[in-house]
């Protein structure tokens, strides 16, 4: 039997808080909403980021209080810091529920202070600080561990290291863990070991894989990712998202693709391709410029072309 | 122990005939000296089409007469018909040795009719012909079976009809085939079930995959056929090549991203990743436009960067 594959969409956060473009919130509430009807089993709306940092995602608390929730849809943010977690609490009390918060870390070491300011050690301190927040305010906790398949800096990171940050996680009291492909690193070989490695060691947590496709290998990841037994993926519609160590190279992988391809493959994923292609090609619109999804321009797989009208004959 | 894996490189040939520039002799000959120094096992370098249908393949005999044979490296050349096979012969035996000859045909009779203007009977009538006269002038010949995955006209075909159609090929004489996923529509389930099939019927034929990452799964099906057990796979230099059914569609897969995702995964590919490489990146100057490779925009995967001077300290 083929395993039920739950999919997380993160273009709405991932996505748009690097597009330069000033996106409107009524913009961003009605393609989640669009979202929300697709079967989708996750839905990352924003991220509760400093606004001068990321200025597209300055209204989270608004996105939150106006999107239609969906029975059997998950809605989660992407929470930087404390400062952060205070304002989601804030917005999960005021006027729109959140049902996870996700957190984010580097297992480099260099990453984590490039990218988050912050050593390993101080992430896990403020993330215990966190969880405390997120359970009394009855908001499940996902952890990520960016550049588990490797670091621009430090090449491949020791795998025994994303193993001990998973388990720091679960110790933690972390619903959920994402291992995430940061800069498209990783390779099917690879991703298929440490999978495979997490799911034994803590069968008790959900593992959620996030690849990009960097340098093309994101879907090939994902099928090495299902038969190691992870059955959680993050895509991004229109494979919007991107690289900031390769201007120009592609990012996220994207939902719709996967998902064509893993309904092409017989597993379900619960969600309508067609609904989600509606979605995604109102992206280039909204963000002004091509995206790099395939299935909206190849359309999906058996969709069928007319046969010629003079055809061949004997 | 990982096989050693055999890439034909087919940008020269599938992807320029295609492209709306006239393309200089000189520059074919020189792009395809550079790949005989990168190791592949084999390149494709021209096709016996008739003149006027592909203006950028006139040269064929000129191209094959200039180029300089690396020892290890297979010239191959299609064919497209018997008046093709003259010519080539013709060639061969003039100025330039060509190691094989590549024949076509699509498992789909529709997509034969429409994509050749034969029959599927006729195409083999045909071949049955054409090997005759290859072998008399000390030429491999390897067949094609187009739409192998799927035909853009009549959906998924039946496997039976493809091992039926393989067999065919090895019964005339054939010394390889190739299963070619003409439109992007193969995934890496039917990948590995058709391979393993082929493989476990013809044990004596070499078996090569040809994909198109029309909807993004082309690495993912290379990763499939490797573990059904074949070892010889196409690609195109900087991923040249369309889809006809889909205009601005990705279309061959394309070489140097396979060869960084094998080497990641620990195969012998043979081929120097940074020679293939700087031969890709001379491509859009000479077709004109963009190339869809991503290793080329993102650099190789442990391609570091440098670490910055301002990192967070505690």
């Amino acid at each position: 039997m083929k395993p039920r594959i739950y999919i997380n969409d993160v273009a709405v956060r991932d996505g748009f808080q690097i597009e330069k473009n000033v996106i409107a919130t009524e913009t961003k509430v009605a393609l989640i909403d669009m979202l929300s009807q697709t079967g989708l089993a996750k839905v990352e709306v924003t991220s509760f980021v400093h606004p001068k940092l990321v200025p597209n995602m300055a209204d989270a608390a608004e996105v939150l209080a106006h999107i239609q929730r969906v029975p059997g849809v998950a809605y989660t943010v992407l929470v930087p810091n404390l400062k952060g977690m205070e304002r989601a609490v804030e917005a999960h009390r005021a006027r729109g529920t959140i049902d996870e918060i996700n957190v984010v870390m580097s297992v480099s070491e260099t990453h984590n202070r490039a990218n988050i300011n912050r050593t390993c050690e101080e992430s896990f301190a403020d993330f215990a600080v966190m969880i405390g927040i997120a359970k009394a305010a009855g908001i499940r906790m996902n952890g990520t561990l960016s550049t588990t398949f490797g670091c621009p800096f430090e090449g491949h990171v020791a795998e025994q290291r994303v193993m001990a940050f998973a388990e720091r996680y679960a110790a933690l009291g972390f619903d959920g863990v994402t291992l995430a492909d940061t800069t498209g690193m990783g390779n099917p070989a690879q991703v298929k070991r440490i999978a495979a490695e997490a799911v034994r060691r803590l069968p008790g947590i959900e593992f959620t894989l996030h690849f990009h496709n960097t340098r093309g290998m994101g879907l090939a990841n994902v099928v090495a990712g299902i038969e190691a037994g992870i059955v959680r993926y993050d895509g991004s519609l229109g494979g919007l998202g991107g690289c900031p160590f390769a201007p120009g190279a592609t990012g996220n992988i994207c939902t719709e693709d996967m998902v064509n391809m893993l309904e092409d493959m017989g597993y379900d994923t619960g969600v309508e391709l067609d609904k989600l292609l509606a979605a995604a090609v109102k992206l280039p619109a909204i963000v002004g410029h091509e995206v790099p999804g395939q299935v909206m321009r190849a359309g999906r797989t058996l969709h069928l072309h007319p046969v010629p009208e003079k055809l061949y004959t004997q």
